[in-house]
């Protein structure tokens, strides 16, 4: 017998999703528009103008995509990467080797710049890597490496990279909206994001960006883009506004709702003070923990501010302290990943959950927990 | 400035969305879940079973895509074809021509099967193309042609295909839900439909469904799937139960929450009694058409019961009576598409909407506009 289905109201502060703002939470019960409805064109509009201000970019081409972050990463990778093109990887944690993965499939060749887990990307590395390798056309990297907890300077590794002529992707999905992204200030080429972590939306939509430079190449393909669903030369026209629009597919109305939303909360607070809140919180949280013996695994000028990954004490059962957690305490941290199963747990303080009562529930919590 | 958006509560009678369920609209709003909580688990897993009942079908490869239907039109064609497969399309309309589309940029060999827009696919063309390329792997059709109102006889055509060991995929968009669909019944390999028409469901999910036959072929490919979000290989993992679920993407909690709801008031319905009500509300709306002079584009036994296409009148400016519609009545009804561009309406009465209540509004409000 399948019922109305309920579910708990968590207290989510694993990697994402994060808690959703209740104004959010309300946009997405709104009635339905069609996706040719005049009112619903000025919606996508007003989500273009309000996501530049969120990526900090003039890009013309920035848009939500209808689908999840990792959506964003293949859109990203499969219209600026052609078959048989050089692609260097920058590789520290679990979703920069799934670029990797991503440009196999794609037909490219890649070249890993590896990384430790846990360490922010070093420049060096990169460097070296375009130096032996200067026919690459893409490089990739994470800004905040969401399996791991640490943040690289993506600003210099732009900077590299754009010495040796290649384009740059950049994974923003647990940055945006929490921690500093510059597109146009840091030259980066191509961008997505996710709607649950930093924005305090719903999952299910990536936010990218991609720079005239990207457009012209992506448009100066000889090999047609691989995939229909993320093609952008289709998708451009579908997000070109009133008059010009070409239909692809039919946008999810109320996801839409729920970001126009978010981004509006965002944009009321100001960008600039929710990186700064972040930032604050996320040194409260720290200290705290210290105060309990527990470590972060990452060195303190590396740190993503909102994801923070937390060794896990020697003799502590990782797994019940989180099934403990989640049962007792209603509250979800997020598990070790690929390299870091069973040695970290990763505290999520994002969004709407980045403020002092949730670090005092969660101290509180994991004190009785531990 | 930019303020919250606030949709007007529009009646869609186009060709989709439809009008939500209000208890469907109220499910999106409750609170997201992390998608590795044991409680999302059980939700994915309701999911699958009542798909399978919406489906028809047995297969253990059912789920929901986190996109819309135009994703997993990608997902059925990019898993079941390899570069260089031949694969046949019976194309009568804008969204099989799309299909054509994506196999090209697979890579694949399109044979199409012509049909005139408006009509249901001639099994005997398909059979003839068939004896001319009895190397074809695929053959992909439309069962509801959005863009024309023509509903074709996959029972049939499945039968022609599976005489010359092809497989077969068929497009469900219109019909899931709305009209008879027999996944197991009619052998069909693979099905995807969306989630905003039959359904009564917001727009941005793909229910889809693999027979074993094309997991078989999938799991044998030699050309690796050119896509990472579509890889059914992972797609299964992701959705494979509790104990053996492997990480994909994030999936969108809250949809998901409105797909479960809008499948279990089908269920609570009966599908049988569903297929029924849309017929007989068809019928009931092509009488008040004629009364008003008003002729559906498609012969009779060919057509989709929730979706008619109805001639534009010689004089009519087709364009000004769906503004007017959409200004003086705040209902929204379909424009033609390609070939039928400015010579069709295109009307959808579907899952929620399909009730006397909206044709008798439907009828008065044109009255008053023509």
């Amino acid at each position: 017998m399948i019922n109305t289905f309920m579910p708990i109201n968590r207290i989510l502060m694993g990697p994402g999703p994060s808690n959703v703002h209740p104004k959010v939470l309300k946009a997405l019960s709104k009635p339905a528009l069609g996706h040719l409805d005049p009112q619903f064109i000025e919606l996508m509009d007003e989500i273009k103008d309000i996501l530049r201000y969120t990526f900090k970019t003039e890009n013309d081409a920035t848009f939500v995509l209808s689908g999840p972050g990792s959506l964003g990463m293949e859109a990203c990778l499969i219209n600026l990467v052609q078959p048989g093109d050089k692609v260097v990887v920058c590789v520290g944690g679990y979703f920069a080797n799934r670029m990797t993965q991503i440009v196999e499939k794609i037909g490219g060749k890649v070249v890993v710049v590896k990384e430790t887990w846990g360490r922010a990307i070093d420049p060096n590395k990169l460097e070296y890597a375009l130096k032996q390798n200067p026919d690459s056309k893409v490089v990739a990297f994470v800004h905040a490496e969401t399996s791991t907890g640490a943040l690289s300077d993506i600003k210099t590794l732009s900077e590299i990279v754009h010495k040796y002529n290649a384009l740059v992707i950049a994974d923003t999905v647990t940055s945006l909206g929490a921690v500093e992204v510059q597109i146009d200030k840091w030259e980066i080429d191509a961008a997505y994001s996710c709607s649950q972590k930093g924005l305090s939306c719903v999952a299910g939509m990536s936010p990218i960006t991609f720079s005239q430079r990207a457009v012209d190449h992506i448009k100066n393909r000889k090999i047609p883009v691989q995939s229909w669903f993320n093609d952008l030369n289709l998708l451009l026209s579908y997000w070109s506004g009133p008059g010009k629009r070409v239909y692809h597919h039919t946008a999810p109305s109320n996801q839409f709702y729920g970001l126009h939303e978010a981004l509006l909360l965002l944009k009321e607070e100001g960008i600039e003070n929710s990186w700064s809140r972040h930032k604050e919180n996320s040194l409260k949280l720290i200290s705290r923990l210290k105060e309990l013996g527990l470590e972060p695994l990452v060195p303190e000028n590396e740190r993503i501010p909102n994801l923070l990954t937390i060794k896990v004490p020697d003799g502590v059962d990782e797994a019940q302290v989180r099934m403990d957690l989640l049962n007792k305490h209603n509250l979800e941290i997020g598990v070790g990943l690929g390299e870091l199963a069973g040695k970290v747990w990763r505290i999520g303080l994002m969004g709407y959950n980045s403020n002092e009562r949730m670090i005092d529930y969660f101290i509180k919590s994991l004190k009785e927990v531990l």
